[in-house]
Order: C-alpha cells, then sequence, then structure tokens
C-alpha cells in the first residue's frame, strides 16, 4: 500500500565525484555549507519554494489558531521496509499536527550529520523527504545543517518542527474526552517497529513486513469534514497503542476498556511478535492513531476510515468508562481482565 | 555584561538518586520518557506553561504574516564562558526571527540525549534555556527527547524552532539592501569563537574572554520602534562577519565596501587571533549582527545600539555599493583593498 518513494528522479545536484562524503566544513556556515543547501536542499524542496537567503520563513496565515510541534527522528537503520528517516521525518511531524485537528502546512528541516556520510544518499533522503511533504500537501519552507564529527553522531539525525492551521470550532484534546466515547483505531498494529527491527537485526520472516508509516492528515481532513465530533486523537508512535491508551487515560483523568480481540493486527507481525517475544501493544506504528468519538458516531468514523484506507481494518476497541479512572483495561482474548500499564523501559531504541 | 544563568535555582525534580544518568529508556516513550519530561522540562519551561500532554501547541495569533526558522545546536563543549548549549540554542534562534523582523513569540525544544548523560546537567541546560526564553519574552511551548546510544551522539544535541510574528509594514530582506545603504555593526566581533575554542582546548589566554550569546529581541525591537527604515538584518554567527557579509552580497545582486579599522575588536581577541592564526572576521558571534539602513539613517542608528548595548562598540563599518555587484571588498588598515570571500572549509567544528 506504500507509495514507492521515487529515488531514481532528478540525480544528485552536487558533483559527487568532487564531494562523495559530506566534511566537517559543509557544516561549517561557508562556501560549502551554501552550496550543500543550494544544491541539494534548495534542489530537491524546490517545490516547496523554501526562503533559503533568509534566516527565517516568513509566511502568510489567514487570522486563527496555529499548531505548533517539533520532532527529531534518530531511527536505525536509516532506510527500512516501507520508508527511510526522510519520509518518516515529514510524516511524523505531520501527523502530530494532524492529530491536534491542524491542517498541516509549514515544515522545518534541521540536519545533523555526521561526518563521512555519503552525499548520495543525503540526496535520497532529501527528495524522500520533499515526496512525503507533497503528500501531505505541505511545504518545507526553512532549514538547517549542522555536521558532527565521526563518531559524535550516526549517519544522520533529523529534527522537523511543523506549522499547521487549527479551524476555529475544533477542539480536539485529552480533555474533551468523554465517558462512552468509542475508542477507535484505523487500523492493524505493530507494522512500524517490527519492519524497523527486522531491517536493523537482518531477520529474516516468511512475508516481509513493511513500516505503515504514512501521512495521516488527509484522513483527519476527511473525519474533521464529515461533522463527526472528534473529542481526541493520538497517533501511536513510541511505545504503541499501550503507550497512546495510557497517555489519554492519563490526562483526561478517565478509564479506558479495550477488547483484546478487537485489536486488529496482521499474522505476520503476530507470529514475528510471539517468536520475539515482544507484546504488539506496545510496538511503535507510523501510520496509526485513535480517535475518541460520541458512541453514536462510532460506525460513520469506522465506515469513513475503511473508505480511507481499505485495508487497513479499522475498528472500534474500546469505551471510555468514567468509573477506571486513569487506567486502561483490556478484556482479553481469553476472558480475563488485565491493566495495560504504561510500558517502563523500552524495548527497543531508535525506532524513529 | 553577560547576565550570569542561576543554576542553582530550584534543584532537579527528577531524583537523582534514582536516575543520576539518562537511559535508553528515557528516550523510549513509555513510563520514564513522561517522567523526563514532566519533572524536567515541564518544571524547567514551567513559566512557559509548555502544552505537554498533547502532539502540538496550539497558539493564538493575531492575523498577520509569521516568521519560522530552525536551529540545532551541537557547540563542544556544553558549557562555555558566558553560556551553555541551552542559552545559546534559545538566543540563536530568538535571534534568527528577529533578524527577519519577527517579535519572537513561541518555541520548541527537541533534544537528542547520548545514553548515559547526567540528568543533573540536563537540568542545569533546561533552566538556562527558560531563563534565555524568559529574556527574549518567549515562550517554550512544545518538545520531544530522544536517545542514542552511547558513541552515537555527543552528550546532548539540541534543537530549537521558533515562531515569531512579523508586523504588517516591515520588509527586511536581503532584496531590499539599496546602493549607498550603511552597514552598521552592533559591537566587537569574535567573541562567541574564541570563548568556545579555548573552553574546548583549554588554552589559557591573560584575559578571560566570554561569548556575546545573548538574544538580540530587544535591540531590534528598538531600531524598528524608532521608525529607521532598516532593509536588511543578517546575525554574525557560523563564518563570522565574512559570511555574513558575503551572503547579502550574493543574495541582493549588490557590492559591499568595508572599512578594516572601523570593525570593532577588542584587544585580546586580537591578540588571540593572531597566536591561534585565525582571521576574525570569520570567527563566530553569537550576540552580534549587521544592519542595512540608508545613510542618512546611520548615525540614529548608531546612536540607538549605543543606547541598548553601551559597552559594545557599534559602528558603521562600511557601505553598500552597486558597481561591485555580490562581491565583498576591504579598505585595509595599512590602506591596501582585499576581497572578502566567503570561508571555504571551516576554521574550526561545532561552534554552535
Amino acid at each position: 500500500m506504500n507509495k514507492e518513494i521515487n529515488y531514481t528522479g532528478p540525480s544528485c545536484p552536487l558533483p559527487l565525484d568532487r564531494y562523495p562524503k559530506i566534511t566537517s566544513a559543509h557544516g561549517g556556515g561557508g562556501r560549502l555549507t551554501r552550496e550543500l543547501v543550494k544544491k541539494i536542499f534548495a534542489e530537491a524542496f524546490r517545490e516547496s519554494n523554501p526562503e533559503i537567503e533568509h534566516d527565517s520563513a516568513i509566511l502568510q496565515l489567514n487570522k486563527g489558531r496555529l499548531a505548533f510541534t517539533t520532532d527529531s527522528y534518530v531511527v536505525d537503520p536509516l532506510f527500512f521496509p516501507g520508508g527511510d528517516i526522510g519520509k518518516l521525518a515529514v510524516c511524523g511531524t505531520v501527523n502530530d499536527l494532524a492529530m491536534a485537528g491542524a491542517k498541516p502546512m509549514y515544515l522545518s528541516v534541521a540536519m545533523i550529520i555526521e561526518e563521512g556520510f555519503e552525499t548520495a544518499l543525503l540526496w535520497k533522503i532529501a527528495l524522500s523527504m520533499q515526496s512525503a511533504a507533497s503528500e501531505a500537501n505541505c511545504r518545507i519552507v526553512t532549514g538547517d545543517t549542522k555536521t558532527v564529527q565521526h563518531g559524535k553522531g550516526h549517519g544522520i539525525y533529523i529534527n522537523t518542527s511543523g506549522v499547521g492551521l487549527v479551524p476555529d470550532s475544533i477542539e480536539i484534546h485529552p480533555s474533551q474526552v468523554r465517558a462512552g466515547d468509542a475508542v477507535i483505531i484505523n487500523g492493524d498494529i505493530g507494522r512500524h517497529g517490527i519492519a524497523v527491527l527486522t531491517a536493523r537485526e537482518k531477520l529474516e520472516f516468511e512475508d516481509r513486513i513493511e513500516s505503515d508509516c504514512a501521512s495521516l492528515s488527509g484522513t483527519i481532513e476527511a473525519l474533521l469534514d464529515s461533522g463527526i465530533e472528534i473529542h481526541c486523537l493520538r497517533d501511536l508512535t513510541r511505545g504503541g497503542l499501550g503507550a497512546g491508551l495510557n497517555e489519554i487515560a492519563e490526562s483526561s483523568g478517565m478509564g479506558i476498556v479495550v477488547e483484546e480481540n478487537r485489536i486488529p493486527i496482521i499474522p505476520p507481525i503476530a507470529g514475528a511478535c510471539e517468536i520475539l517475544g515482544f507484546d504488539p501493544i506496545y510496538i511503535a506504528n507510523e501510520g496509526r492513531f485513535i480517535c475518541f468519538v460520541p458512541k453514536a458516531s462510532a460506525e460513520k468514523t469506522v465506515a469513513i476510515l475503511k473508505e480511507k484506507s481499505p485495508f487497513k481494518d479499522p475498528a472500534i476497541i474500546g469505551t471510555v468508562d468514567a468509573k477506571a479512572g486513569g487506567m486502561v483495561i483490556m478484556n482479553t482474548a481469553i476472558g480475563s481482565r488485565r491493566v495495560i500499564d504504561m510500558p517502563s523501559g523500552e524495548q527497543f531504541p531508535r525506532i524513529c
């Protein structure tokens, strides 16, 4: 389902024979930095029309509220089935804006590049970022490049910050969650974490597992346009569904009861988790979110999600229950009840 | 002149006996990440009232244009005379907004922390950021924390992005530079670079050299309020005055002629540069900028700069000359003329 990124588009405009690898001077603020910005970033992000001649981008916005968010991306490996650090860095920040009910508009891109990083890879990553930004209807308008010595980084770390516009009527926030709300997920869980892990550890499973990394802004826009009263949204990245549910429960003071057998998961992920000893509800996703809506709107919400992403199996997975204040309870497939804790520690690092 | 940062304020709210060092799980998105964000960042940035319960901060702005900028900070060492990475990360981004004529309003903070980093230092850095943000009248409203394994970073890297409001009447941009404009600097050059270098290399000079790291937003506001027609502003960070002049010359297509003997520099910096073999015009500053104004407003501009920073020796250092299109020429102290090139390569890395 993931649109493949066209890395073979324009070839890298920085002369690769002269600069096959990033040098410390590429972050020095002098001629090479300027060449890097002009030849790689301004070219790759041309469609976005970034303002490279000035310290800040100047943006014209209509009256309204802004959403503003930031995330750094340190995923290892940089390329994995279904995506790469560039796509992730755009989709992740776009999704954070969408989760606040905002229409994502502008992105900044800041790179921390380790000396010796391959220039051709940098170009590939920049193209992937522009492709994801275009898909999310977002412009990359400002950026920064720093280099660090070999051994003081790990290839490339990318920060993206995002600005979006929140329509006046919208109030999407944990504090809006109400007892009786339905908890809906837009698709099956665990793909991103398992895809990254198998790529990193060079594991082989029968089925190739692709990350779910995707921009959610179109889906959220469709939900908002439908007039459904959305109380809260949360994307299920680090810490997975388990962390997302706990964050909302804690912030809202409400309890959440979920039904294990309604949580969608594809057999290859369930199998991989069993072999590796992971609980899939804590595995990171990069294209999944939960949505809190009044019970009466639950079926309509699922119908819209199905229309936007027909193969991803959206489902009503639970209910908000004021009695279990702040806790997340799971009715398990075997008929028992289990408290879903906030994950403590980390299943594996550098997932996003 | 630099206000000392009060590191001794509130003590670190994360139990230091339990977590004296940052662990990988502090970036895992689970309980420890949440504890870190709540105990360290939400506490340190309390005055800013950040939105920690949600993926994006929601900001109410009046109608108008926004400035949006981003910078990552990788300075080594993290603490240096006159500042630290936290103060730098706030002032640097505030200054980029100010250089676009914007009133800095909101900041994001994203940290990439190496496993094993001392929690007490993180707290110190967070306090320093809040102190700098307060001074610049800015709020830290959103953030992100990632951890990387030991040996894949260098203590801490910080990205800040900033959003500011640009008044409707203001048009500050390289394209606004006009032949005959005066080029004015707000103070003496070279302090930041030399302060960081001496701290990193443990050099000893007779006089302690402090970084000029400071927020420039108040100074720029005073200039704007005075009604002076400012054509362009540029802060003189990586690559120093030499890079700043060249960037504006190239972007505007105008030539710039500067007088060497008018460029302010204090004797300890001149001495250190001579010993170390550096050209001070390429040394990084973190509280200096150049300003392009009509010749008739030059004296008034200097007077305002003197009032805002009386000990820093603001000066008219040159003139825009359409004939030298795109080039920067220096009339040297010994009466010759020299082309000031864009620095190529890097004098020393990790300066900001």
